[in-house]
């Protein structure tokens, strides 16, 4: 049976693969599963149906028979634990793949969403330049350190894993900003995940809701 | 081989345990699993050392033998994963308690830093008070959509799990902020965690480190 996942039915991005069903489609494609996807709009997201399978009325949500999961990490190492191509046999680096995955959720992603949010919500404010200079500083800190670990290597710990997946999804989200260039090694890294089969059908896939519903 | 964890030498909470070593702490006297703790200081954090175990110059770091991780939902699951006790045994039944542990740390933990963060750094600004209003809103929303999936429930997926543990953590933050006692059956839920005798535990445990260092 494939599983379903749901996605926006109006892309709030227009189709530039910044929403959470996005690292989802890219870890099916990665190991090769075929799913199906139901388009809510942002109406129904808030309705019973959508809440049973999405407490917090967002998306994506991910349906198997009778399992019902939440949360693209949770999904991701779903996934990934279920088929092989996204995390290590070898136990130990399996366990540092399943780390970054956490780091990239818990550490880099909530100084970027911080950082990024006053964009849509507080730029008629009288703080928005000062505060958006803090954020900014406050997501440099956590691109050097996580620079200085990737050093020169392709992947952050040995081949391509879940962690990576999740981690280039995050710092997708900086795509034009200007802090990503500012760390050569850490934009190349975003260019060799982009770069990747799976991660080009995914793309394409997501831009398909968009231009079909852009007409 | 016990593991060895690292913690604050000094709590920057005053023992309060919000501190991220307190999850694994708990995650730890859950399955019985003995450990050691080494305390460093706010230098140490930054220097080679302790960069080589945690990238971001944070704690907890987690060490066995020559395995190497971080990030406290890592380190949960890690030890929920080695041991039982913390997921169950059914599949679909694990998923779901480990959706709860991404929820926790991608949906909830990020409103509240978020909402908390200002206080440290941001109290002496013009738009303090303003800002202050709107997070707090953004808990909310947050707290009422967790609070609707639990209703009367004990815990979020049947028995105590990984999910709970890391869950009552981040909702502990809001500890005296008033926003946690407008949701009773979240207040209730928070209690029944700090209630286990694991939970007791793992708070003397890094209680201890803060009365040694207060004399």
């Amino acid at each position: 049976m494939k599983p379903t996942i749901t996605a926006f039915a109006t892309s709030p991005d227009r189709g530039q693969g910044m929403a959470r069903d996005m690292p989802v489609r890219w870890a099916f494609e990665e190991v090769g599963q075929p799913y199906d996807v139901r388009l809510v709009s942002f109406a129904e997201m808030k309705q019973p149906a959508h809440l049973a399978h999405q407490p917090f009325g967002q998306i994506p949500s991910y349906e198997e028979g009778d399992l019902s999961l939440f949360e693209s990490g949770a999904i991701v190492f779903h996934i990934a634990q279920g088929h092989t191509g996204l995390l290590p046999e070898d136990a130990k680096a399996r366990a540092r793949a399943i780390t970054w995955m956490f780091a990239a959720l818990s550490t880099i992603e909530p100084v970027i969403t911080e950082w990024e949010t006053p964009e849509y919500f507080e730029q008629d404010k009288p703080w928005f330049q000062e505060r958006r200079a803090i954020l900014g500083d406050r997501v440099r800190k956590r691109l050097r350190a996580l620079s200085a670990r990737l050093g020169d290597a392709e992947w952050l710990d040995g081949g391509f894993s879940a962690g990576d997946l999740v981690m280039v999804q995050v710092l997708r989200r900086l795509t034009g900003s200007g802090l990503l260039e500012e760390f050569p090694n850490l934009a190349a890294y975003v260019a060799r995940g982009e770069a990747r089969p799976a991660f080009k059908r995914a793309f394409a896939a997501q831009r398909a809701v968009f231009e079909a519903q852009a007409g």
